[in-house]
């Protein structure tokens, strides 16, 4: 067979012929068992971290990657922010009938390909076929868990004003790729998805005592990260928007397009913020990796504003609203 | 608004309206945390169990159950029979666009209930939202974390021949209310899904030293359970078909439409292997306790047939041949 049919998730013969050649056969590691209902994991000693994303992209193929490598990267990166090296995935995959298998051989090739470099293995999975017009190709979820060294705990609450903001890499090139991808619009462009693991970037900043907070910018992008911990803290932020970087060519599509990259997805960039001891410190350490070699100081906490404040480059000022309607479904 | 839009997911303010007024209103625990990336669980102290589980049943709701309670019950019922006691479970929503808000909060409705009475937490959450035609309103998977006793490792590994075979109720319930939920073969009928956590059914035998295996019998029914333990452990199974507990209202409608009850869903049952010295207090344990009240011993291994070989109630005997064709799409 060619093509997923139905019969490929009825628990019979054909799901096991597919779980066995395409899954377990790149995927294999010495926990997965495809005949268990559950997998025991390896003793932990650190804290016990656990995260999950649901992964729904269209085109399910793009430049940088595709929504399986998507998949590994979201859940890496969320327990790398929080402090937390990923160890083990689950993985549960509803397929749509009428998929080409070779797609699907593809999508499970370069998911193991992450999960390998990203030092994870997928521990255990559950796959559904759904009828045509009930799916699109494919949606996956993993659900991720880490270790976080015992006195690590960056987040929301530990901000307080003055603290420093900074970013990773240039904004918006996922949501971009994603864009171009789609052909909906008629443009081609040499815009590649940022996908990536972020683990060494988020792992050079787990020592500094000023780390407070860390962030990866994926849906809603950047200005949804900056909203979210204004609305925690109740703090406003100062963001100088000249500092932001962003690549020519998606500020080009994004100019054409109408869109703002300050609210498209990245995929392999860190939002950190760290106090004004250490800012410089990380700053340094992310600009001496490949991964980080265009970071960013982009602004501060600053208790003297209620919102995020940015301050354009003429030297105005505006409010960054909060996201309402979707600029881009289906990004991550 | 009472539809869902694709705005509820997209990362901004909709989204976070929807998941704190439905989501962790219904689900709350001191555990989930709608702000972070991932969470620290508590410590475990016995062996850390993990399972995954995706479900697509159609229609969302049905007589004995909707898709939310199936979800934990399904990923709860598979560390169950692993020998784990779940204890904490991820959640990823895709939702289709269009969803009635109302709907959507009894299924998180029903899921709180199921997870109250299965002692386990929901600690993270993943939602997105799929455009109108590439969804089926929701799709559910949930992730278990389970903990279990050192020394219990039941498994098909443990199996050989004389070892019997017990079923704790009737099957097909599943299977035959899903089937006249569906209103399309245009029957009424008075079956009810047997959808239940099954943790005191497990756990009743966690201590007899001749528990070999458990399985709860969901995707293709008993009858696959029983060709999987005939394709891992090479040995051939003996079943008396007039042992196998079935409804009359779940034989009627099957013999109607042409249904063997043998491959349908049951979502609330479990299929244990014993030794025989331990078969008869296990199918003692079940009989006091009101889940396993109709719990009955169905056959045992044998090695000297080669398949799953099922006595017929004249004294014949007929091969039960492995599921090829998708009898019942969509049951979970």
């Amino acid at each position: 067979m060619t093509h997923i049919t139905l019969a490929h998730g009825n628990g019979g013969r054909y799901m096991r012929q597919l779980i066995e050649e395409v899954f377990a056969s790149q995927l294999a590691n010495p926990i997965l068992d495809s005949n268990a209902d559950a997998v025991k994991l390896p003793v932990l000693t650190g804290d016990l971290m656990m995260s999950v994303d649901g992964f729904t992209v269209k085109p399910l193929e793009f430049p940088g990657g595709n929504i399986g490598s998507l998949a590994i990267h979201g859940t890496v990166n969320d327990l790398a922010v929080s402090g937390a090296i990923a160890k083990y995935l689950s993985l549960s995959v509803i397929i749509e009938e009428g998929l080409e298998l070779k797609t699907l051989e593809r999508i499970i090739h370069a998911m193991a390909d992450a999960a390998n470099e990203s030092g994870v293995q997928i521990v255990c999975g559950d796959t559904k076929v759904v009828p045509r017009g009930e799916g699109s190709g494919i949606y996956l979820t993993t659900t991720g868990i880490g270790e976080r060294k015992k006195d690590l705990s960056p987040g929301l609450k530990n901000i307080s004003s003055g603290d420093q903001i900074l970013v990773s890499g240039p904004i918006g090139d996922h949501g971009t790729a994603i864009m171009l991808a789609r052909e909906q619009f008629g443009l081609k462009g040499n815009v590649q998805s940022d996908s990536a693991n972020v683990i060494a970037l988020c792992s050079a900043l787990y020592d500094l005592p000023g780390l407070r907070f860390m962030r990866d910018p994926t849906r809603g992008g950047l200005a949804t990260v900056l909203h979210e911990i204004n609305q925690a803290t109740k703090l406003g932020l100062r963001i100088q928007q000249v500092n932001i970087p962003i690549r020519d060519a998606v500020n080009t599509v994004c100019e054409m397009l109408g869109y703002d990259p300050l609210f498209l997805a990245c995929e392999g960039r860190v939002v950190a913020v760290l106090s004004e001891d250490d800012a410089e410190e990380a700053l340094d350490r992310w600009r001496a990796m490949p991964a980080g070699a265009d970071s960013h100081l982009i602004g501060e906490v600053d208790s003297r504003v209620a919102r995020v404040v940015l301050e354009t480059e003429l030297g105005g000022e505006r409010i960054l609203q909060e996201l309402e309607d979707d600029p881009l479904p289906r990004i991550c």
